[in-house]
């Protein structure tokens, strides 16, 4: 089975989807999946992480891109997430995965043992998670929220761009779930019951 | 505990929740808060029947009730709406229960027993349930899809006119699921097993 979890920012789905991956034995790509990316595709470890989940469509990164000699037709980012794409399926065909992010659901979306998940949570919640952890986040109070909101969009710009989906409307996804309402522990709690449940169902099918 | 669930037309969220209070032994509000709306109003069944989920904002149904005389300032779509929204209040104060749409996640917002759903489910699998209950849904084979999309649009209208939210968003709701990926019995175990959850979390808090 292969779990993908598209996530608002500061929503803490990356933490439910790594406490799922430990509770099922799965392995976890979070950042792990743009090292893998790199090295596969020859992009520096800088262009790497400079471009992750940056949007296709933005005149200004088309324009700062353009400065930059790719010796290839595709931009940067776009040579980025086609990279992270095939790390996504090169890992999904060796293991149970979690894979946070990426459009990894659009990517597997022709396998049937793939749940397809959406978390997110209400600002209040994600502000304080933001805030009581900037070694992680980088973000500081008095612009958190704006911040937030700049991250989601661009989440929302990059996941639209490259599968022409709908980035956190409820039918883009199997299971979409508030963290700030079960917490973080209660939502990976209820992923696992989902998805042995799917497990359950595919099983029976054979 | 009050379960509110908001549905895409022909997705089976309305069965999902009639299995779902059966199991949980909670009463079922569908249609039924239609009835008792009409009694505590006083407008005809007729009339109720009528404009049940009817969003406020078209420019042809103001037309249309522009030529009926209320006795009263507000059209009618918005008296039985707002009757409905009483009759909701005041059933979720007498037992647990699950309401079927209706704005019934906005009317009861501030209670922290409220689990808000939303239903979901991919096309094919609704035109074959709309399809195989023509006494259901009143609804031929031939102009299937168009009908559902105009389903949609008028509880999306109907939704976000009166709640000011965003019906079919992920982040409106607690939890969403799709069930034609589970199957309604799939949905209805899942929907148990999170409504359980959240019971255990508000016992441990007290």
């Amino acid at each position: 089975m292969i779990i993908t979890i598209g996530r608002q920012f500061g929503s803490g789905g990356g933490e439910a989807g790594k406490l799922v991956a430990e509770r099922l034995g799965y392995k976890f790509y979070d950042n792990e999946i743009l090292t893998m990316a790199a090295e596969a595709s020859g992009l520096s470890p800088a262009a790497v992480s400079r471009f992750d989940e940056q949007p296709g469509n933005s005149l200004i990164y088309s324009m700062y891109m353009s400065t930059i000699p790719t010796g290839d037709m595709l931009p940067i980012n776009q040579q980025l997430a086609f990279a992270q794409f095939n790390a996504i399926r090169v890992a999904a065909r060796q293991d149970n995965c979690v894979f946070i992010g990426r459009c990894a659901d659009y990517v597997l979306r022709q396998r049937r043992d793939v749940v397809d998940l959406f978390i997110h949570a209400d600002m209040e919640f994600r502000k304080q998670r933001v805030i009581a952890a900037p070694e992680v986040y980088h973000i500081t109070a008095e612009n958190v929220e704006r911040a937030i909101r700049k991250q989601d969009k661009k989440r929302a710009d990059y996941y639209n761009f490259f599968t022409h989906g709908s980035w956190g409307s409820a039918d883009n996804y199997h299971l979409a779930l508030d963290s700030s309402y079960l917490g973080i522990e209660g939502v990976a709690d209820a992923i696992v019951y989902f998805v042995q449940l799917r497990e359950k169902q595919l099983k029976e099918e054979k």
